[in-house]
Order: C-alpha cells, then structure tokens, then sequence
C-alpha cells in the first residue's frame, strides 16, 4: 500500500427533511451571509429553494441568489458568482442542486477570495483559501459533496477542465434521499453510471497488496448493481435512493481509493464527449467505460477477473481467466444498457468523423505529454482506436 | 434506511515514518503546547517517543509527558492529567499508543476545559467543548482514532463506562503499520478480534434495506479475514498490516454504520469480563461473540444466513437457512481461535461463580431499566445464560 493522507470533514446531515437544517448547519459551519447557487427547473418548482430559503431566514442568515447552472458548469457563470460575492459580502455559498452546481459553487467560493482569474487553479494552481461551501443535494451522481473536486468548462474552445484541494472540500452536505425521487429516470441513470465510474476508477490500479480498498469498492458496486435496477423499476423506493446515494458520496469521497494509484482515464476520455455534445457526463461514460476496459484489459487480466467473479458474479474459469475477465466487462455494459443508458456513438450523439479531433483534445490538450497517464498509459493513437470501439 | 448525521473530520497521514509529521499536524490544528501521553514500555523502548518529540520540537513546541496509561485506561491517571494539562497551560494532546492511551487522552482534553468531575461525561451529560486531540496509533485495534468515543474505568467498583461526541473526534490520526510491527501476536490477534466486532455489533441491525452498510460492513470482514492470518503468520507483513490499520479505522468510524439500529450488546457483555478480570478487550469479545450470537440467532435467521453466506462462504441451505446461520457463527468461532485467541472462561481468566455478579453488572449496573437494549433485548437471565455458554 502507498502513503497516503485522508482528509473527508464534511458533516453529513442524511434523511427526509434534511434541507430544513440549512440554516442551522450555514450557521454552524460560519456563514453569515450566503449566496444560493443553484440551476434552475426543478428546484425551483419542487419548492426545494422556499425550503432552504425559510431554513435560513428562520435563523436569520441573509442571502442572494443565483440561479441557472448548466450541466457541465460553465466559467462564465462561475465569474457572475464570484463577482456577486464580493459585491454583496457574501462568506458562504449554499449550492442547491447536483455535481454541476456544487462544482460551480466551489469555483465561486474560492474563486471569491482569490486576486486573479480563479481559472488559474483549473491550470494547476494550489487552492489555498476559500470561502465556506454547504450543499442541498439533488442528484446521486458526481459524489462532489463529498470530494474535494470541482470541474468546469471553459466556453473558450469548451475547455473542461479539473481544480481540487482541502480548501475545497464542502463544510456540510445535506442529503434527502426523497428529493432524488422526482428526477426522469434517464438522469438517474446517469447518476448510476457516474458512481459506478467513480468505483472503476479506483479499482483499476497498478498498486499491489491493497485488499480493503478493493473490497470497499466491491462493496458499493455490488450495491449499485443490487438498488439501480429497484429505483429504476421503481422511482418512489425510498430505500434503493437512500442507498445509492449513501454509496454515490462514499464512492467519492476517495475513503475507498486511498494508498493506490488510480486510473481516470476513462473520465479523461469521456470529458471531450460531453464538452464537444454537452451530453450527460453519466452517459457518456457508460458508453466510455467498456470501450477503455477492453482495451487495456490485458494490461493485468487477473484484476478484472476478480471484479467479474467478486462482483458480477462471474463463475472464473481457471484456464481461461481472459475469458471470466471479459465476461465482468460484458456484464457492466448489459448492466449499463438494461438501467437505460447508451450504447454506442450514434445513440450519445457523437459522430465517428470527429474521433481524430477527440483523441487530439484528449491527449494533446487535456493530457500531459500527449498522453493519458492512467491504469495504462494512452497515446493518440491509443484513445482513436477507443473512440472508434465506441461506434 | 433511518435518518442520520455522519461527521468524520479526523485528518489521517498513513504510512511508513508518518509520526515525522506529528509537530507539522499538531501546529495545523492549533496545537501550541502539547501533553504527550502514552503508556509506557514499547513506545519508550522503539525510539517512537524519541522521534515524536524531535517532530514537535522541529516545530518548536513545547510539550510535558504523561505515562503510565494500562490497558482499560483509569480515572486516577486522568485525573492526574487535567491537572497537568490545566497548570501546564496545555492546549493539545497527543495520544502516542493504542485504544486505551486514545481515550484517556479525550478524557484528559475533555475534562481539562470542564468546570466539573470529567467522569460526569461518562455518566451522560454532553461533552460541548474539548482540548484538541491527535493521535499516533501503535496498534490496530480499538478504532478510538477515528471514532468520537472513550471508553473509562473507574476504580471505585471498576465501573467501565463510555462517553462521546463530536467534541471528542481526534484532529488527526498517524497511522503508521509499521508501528505495530513489533506487537506479540496474541496483542495483535486481539485487535483483530476488537474490528471484528466493530463490525459485527453494526451488522446486526433490526433496520431493513440497509444493503449499502452491510455490503461496507462485509468488505471489512472479509479484509479481516484475508489479512489476519497472513499478519499472525508473518508479523513482518508490512502490506497486511496496512489493510488492517486501515479497516480498523473504518469500521469504527461509522461511515459503514450509519442510517441503521446497531446491537453493543457483546460489548456490554464483554466489558464487565474485562473490568473484572482486567483481560484483554478482544479477547474478551471473542469468547463473547459466539455466545451471543448462538443465542440471539433465532430473532433474524436470514441475517446470520447471510453474513454466512457472503463473508464466511458458506454454501446456502435453502431448506434449513437456520444451519446455515449457524455455521457462520461457528466459521466466526474457528477463526478467532485460529489466530490465537480464548475460547472459553478458562483460557480468559474468568469464573464460573462470577456468573451472578458479571450478569448483575451488566444489566443492573451500565444497562438501563435491568436490560440490555440491542438487536435482541437482553435481561439478566438471558445474560446469565450467555455467560453459562462461554464456560
């Protein structure tokens, strides 16, 4: 196992009715004046935002509003945000919503306190400040309310880009398992793919001799495997929502990833599919995530052999590991399919001519070196032939 | 799932050397003059004090020592403590040990800032405020590292009583596998037995659909189970260790309890076992488990069916789930016995004759209204008879 340091101090306020703690966690946690940041739809017409609204007149915080996050969060919003911070003395940002306004959110509290363009900790610069952010969640998907990440889209030449650090870690997450209930069955889908994502992400590692994380992950892949079907087939099972979204923070609140090298790449490779189509980030990883395990599977047949047996059930067939190990990855992808999500290229919206453009973003952009560094490191060539298993 | 609030905050640097960066992260958490405590013997002896105190001083903070802390730590030395920590003008204290010496150092931190007797914590009134608390773990056991509890021994009666809260959650935790390295193997295979039941008292809940935490729970187990022979075998196992320390951590900090009823009744059970007989804590839990469990079985067959099933890879016997259920207790039995533990009052020191005083303790003394409330109520002649089982 590698050193690691592990640090998750966002206090977690989980059940019916959570949101009407807003206030009393804003004021907790430091927050004297806040700004609401949240997208739109829903949250509004739910009555969710009166909700948190009354939670914090009734502990008499003031605040201001901003609403219309998108998915994919863009850095134009982030800039209105910040820029409304500083004019109304706001120390807190609430984000009312899911991962794209939680990441918003986060842009904008550490983008507040800082003199420069906040897009510079999207290049690389350390987070060394920022201000208090709490979040009403909306979604089981992106685990941002427990991570301490944040992605955001440049609108010049659709940028999307990663920042992350202690600063950033939100001060408390409020989580109501009923609010995920209202949501069409394709975006909690997408949430499910999201997580499961999160959990491959950290199972596929070159870092021997890691026992505890790799069944922590099993352990909420098989959850996620047992409750999607439930919330899908039916949207009101409160139980398979509150399991999932317990499993959807704790997938990435990285307790489960620690003392291994990960792998990401199948986000980095996705990241240009929802830039270039704005699809779902969820989607587009359903249809990433077999195409990348094929292709680097040989890398160490034996790991996703044991993923396949451990977790999708697989019988191993010990002459053949190859063939159990494909297998799991044949079971993700039914799995994947059955939930709703897409399949291929033509059903995400993507077009097979604009691969040699993907691949380049991917690596010569949003790589290093002209490289993915992952599981298995990817060049050009590499990501074409990946998109193109994608078709 | 029920409703529930889930608050980790502790800082964890994990890995070989780790307890170099002691003075860095008693001086990030506002440590400005520290009470080291430990117990005595190994932590003196291995240069570990040595190599803590050169951390502080590179940092240059002063600090006094405390010793002497013995296993089921004692009210007298706390005592001592808040007196030290209040003439010295101490603000942080760094636990450097195991279980025991942690949570004599919560309730020096707590009692030290408490217009009061400490020991009023312990017999229920909340704890609102605290000195900070850092610990360097030198054994996996207790989890008191990450987990808001403590658990004292007053002499008087040798009454053995808990207290917790969020003002006594560790700022940071050291865990070094390393350090546990030179532990004997019956200390060892106790610590083992103590995460165990961590997990255990979790996993027997009377709360449905709570397939998130039980999965977590069973990656623990499992962990155990693969790592704890191979640590017995091979003390010298950095890799096992580490799996251990850090699933220890885990299944006490209740990331993988929340949201569920839990049982504590083996440890009500065992505590008067090792406030009697001053026996090891794990110890005591391994003879106690398979008496309790064997007793409480009948009330959720299917539970014990399925812990057998999934953690203890037993086959199914869909006719008879109750032979089933009871295997995995006995796999559970065999297990504990491997690794070197007691199996019986013999082997731990323990009386047959005692039987009334220990059940009377239990129920009358630190149970509420004569019972035990847990996943099955327990009086004193079901206690009784649970004894009369380990015997």
């Amino acid at each position: 196992m590698q050193n690691f340091s592990f640090y998750s101090p966002t206090y977690f306020s989980f059940g019916k009715d959570a949101e009407n703690n807003a206030g009393t966690l804003v004021k907790r946690f430091g927050g004297t004046k806040v700004l609401i940041h949240y997208g739109g739809g829903s949250v509004v017409c739910s009555g969710l935002l009166d909700r948190v609204k009354q939670s914090l007149e009734k502990e008499n915080i003031p605040y201001a509003e901003l609403g219309g996050v998108k998915p994919n969060p863009r850095s134009g919003l982030v800039y209105e945000g910040i820029e409304l911070c500083r004019k109304e003395h706001i120390n807190f940002v609430l984000a009312v919503g899911g991962g794209s306004t939680i990441d918003s959110s986060k842009a904008i509290a550490a983008g507040a306190v800082y003199d420069g363009d906040f897009w510079d900790f999207y290049c690389g610069k350390p987070i060394e400040k920022s201000l208090g952010v709490g979040t009403v969640l909306t979604i089981a998907a992106a685990g941002s309310e427990g991570s301490s990440g944040s992605v955001i889209t440049k609108e010049e030449g659709m940028l999307k880009r990663g920042a992350g650090g202690d600063a950033m870690l939100p001060k408390f997450g409020i989580l109501n398992p009923a609010l995920t209930q209202t949501l069409p069955a394709y975006q909690t889908a997408c949430g499910i793919a999201d997580i499961i994502a999160h959990l491959y992400e950290r199972y596929l590692t070159n870092t021997p001799e890691v026992e505890v994380t790799d069944r922590l992950i099993e352990a909420l892949m098989l959850t996620m495997i047992h409750e999607g079907p439930r919330v899908i087939a039916d949207p009101d099972n409160y139980d398979a929502r509150a399991n999932i979204m317990w499993a959807g923070m704790m997938a990435h609140n990285n307790s489960c990833g620690v003392g291994r090298s990960q792998d990401w790449n199948s986000h980095q490779i996705e990241h240009e599919l929802s830039a270039l189509y704005d699809c779902a980030h969820g989607a587009g990883l359903a249809v990433t995530m077999p195409a990348v395990f094929r292709y680097v599977m040989k890398h160490d047949v034996m790991r996703f052999a044991q993923v396949a047996v451990r977790v999708w059930g697989c019988q191993m067939d010990f002459t053949h590991p190859e063939v159990t190990a494909k297998e799991g990855i044949e079971r993700l992808r039914s799995f994947l399919i059955s939930i709703g999500m897409p399949k291929n290229f033509a059903e995400l919206g993507a077009k097979e001519e604009d691969i040699p453009k993907l691949a380049d973003m991917a690596c010569n952009v949003n790589g290093e070196d002209g490289k993915l560094y992952g599981f298995v490191t990817l060049n050009e060539e590499d990501c074409i032939k990946i998109y193109q298993a994608m078709v």
